[in-house]
């Protein structure tokens, strides 16, 4: 069981450090870890966000535990530089088009939110994103048009394939879950989205038990202010995707306690290859102050467990910890508490 | 005056009755209203959501008051017919590229909003979202790829011009607020929103009294929930203000309440020529029934005659009339009152 473990910046390898400190408690049998440097740090190191070492070892392994990218001292390179394109970088090179990212409210944590608490307190949803295509990966530039003007430009489109097989992984993620999907698109404007809906309702004539419905990223922008509570599964393109699970997360209180999976369909001999990383970013403000809060990293080793080894017990095991650390009141400066980064990590291993 | 009067579908007839009883009441001197169908009832009737009449009138007035289209009965019919391209259609007639809606609490009603009282009581803000360009009108289409895979596809873009013009609007209505602009755009991915960003802060060297900041959409999204009283004025792409101003609607209470304008760069012998609209929809679950709010409706006339026909005492009675309503607790089903479409609109005629 090989994994590589990316930190990454700014607060990446303190929070890795304690997600490391987790899963050597575990005392697995056979598990291998190794370390590559990603982001600016691989950028500094070896002159590239994505080293192609580390993009080898990411290939070689069966997961990829990943912290944080972001650095401000990148701020000014070439595009393909910045660090933000070593993650798009591994999730085009390891075809992780399925992004799971989960979002429940914590009990004890509804008055973090500043939702109000009964309006929190029902959030229990999770966004399926697509990550391999849309407006992201899509011919990019910016031009000279004939008369002389700069023009920015950015191809979105799906292919009915890629529409499919991420509608695949939400239906059954409904399956596994309250059998309910919401699909959100803007089908009234685009003509991505047009097909996107259509093929989501193709492939929802295999999936009887799932109750479908469709909704516009507008008003699911609004819906998840209103009533999270309403949401099941819901599953949509990589840059509705990206605003809305990160708008869902804040509905949660703290996006310091948010994991999230990255998948393909490359089975290994252990379960589902796949890239585990937090919600948040690099967040080089309170860097190198053993402040930031581990939890999110913790959970996203959890998420590793259950997906690409098949570990749901340890898996299970991990997140009742976190969320006895989090109702005993050890919560770190984000959630209005003073615990440190070390101290929620050891406050975790206590409760393993 | 030459005011266009196009009511559309769902409770937009109703909402519009509210406005026009207003509009009477003021009697002012030299104002002409003329209706015209568009939406469904354009389609219904003519065989399209914006019949040539209808247009015609839009190009010939000084301003158009535009109440909700929307209508499930289109919704099998190709892409052209379908309501919803009568008001894109017009944003593009009439070149109204800058769309502004502000977002605002009013006081007492703190406790409708999703959000914690302490949280919603300090959203003021005013988003500024281009209109005439981004993935909504690039070239687009469903077409077969080589392999015979369908593919969506939508090209979103911006020319120079283009932004710097909304970036313009922008920057003197945070001249007119608090002196704070917020571009929002997702540079860190799109060369777009790289160009956005580029052309904003060029634009920004003739407004050193404004305060300008960037933030990615993801986080602005996330930001909205957190803390939106941190917001003065945000300017942002067609796309994404329109997520992003639907979100803070909601955070507001409801949206039964938010007016907006779409104006562009006509100056008539009465000022900027514009389309005035609520941000809600024409609701057709609760059409025919007498139950709609109309105090966006009306506080949409308010916009128009403070932006179209430089009436700002007359838009600000108008106001102070819906706020005192609201303040006396005269409330619809949207906000948990039980006061009738009719019986709101003459609350507001009682207190101008
Ligand atoms: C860093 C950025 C490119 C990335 C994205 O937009 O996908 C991030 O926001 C995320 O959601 O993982
Ligand atoms: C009806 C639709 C085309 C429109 C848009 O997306 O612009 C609406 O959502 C709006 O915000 O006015």
């Amino acid at each position: 069981m090989k994994i590589a473990c990316l930190a990454g910046d700014g607060i990446g390898p303190e929070i890795m450090a304690e997600a490391r400190k987790v899963l050597d408690a575990l005392a697995l049998d056979g598990v291998i870890v190794e370390d590559a440097d990603v982001g600016g740090a691989g950028y500094h190191k070896h002159g590239h966000p994505l080293p192609p070492a580390t993009l080898e070892l990411a290939k070689s392994a069966d997961a990829v535990l990943f912290g944080a990218v972001g650095d401000p001292s990148c701020d000014n390179l070439e595009r393909h530089l910045r660090p933000e394109q070593a993650i798009l970088g591994l999730r085009q090179a390891l075809t992780l088009f399925a992004n799971l990212r989960p979002a429940t409210m914590f009990p004890g944590l509804e008055d973090l939110s500043a939702l109000r608490p009964e309006v929190a307190r029902e959030i229990d949803l999770l966004i399926v994103r697509e990550l391999n295509g849309d407006v992201y990966f899509g011919e990019k530039a910016i031009r000279r048009l004939d008369d002389g003007r700069r023009q920015g430009f950015d191809l979105m489109s799906y292919a009915e394939d890629e529409v499919r097989r991420i509608a695949h992984v939400a239906f059954r993620a409904a399956q596994g879950r309250g059998g309910r999907l919401c699909s959100v698109d803007k089908a009234n404007v685009l003509e991505t989205s047009q097909l996107w809906r259509d093929v989501v309702v193709e492939v929802s004539a295999e999936y009887p038990d799932v109750e479908l419905s469709h909704m516009y990223v507008d008003n699911a922008a609004m819906q998840l202010v209103r009533n999270p509570g309403q949401f099941d599964v819901v599953v949509t393109g990589n840059l509705f995707g990206d605003i809305l699970s990160d708008q869902a997360s804040m509905c949660v209180g703290s996006i310091g306690l948010l994991a999230s999976a990255s998948l393909g369909e490359t089975q290994t001999a252990y379960g589902t290859k796949g890239l585990y990383e937090p919600i948040h970013g690099s967040a080089p403000d309170i860097a190198g102050q053993g402040k930031a809060n581990p939890l999110a990293m913790i959970l996203s080793l959890a998420m590793m467990l259950r997906h690409s080894f098949s570990l749901e017990a340890e898996a299970a095991r991990i997140e009742a910890a976190v969320a006895k650390t989090l109702a005993d009141g050890i919560k770190g400066a984000d959630l209005g508490g003073s615990a440190g980064t070390a101290e929620i990590g050891d406050a975790v291993l206590a409760r393993l």
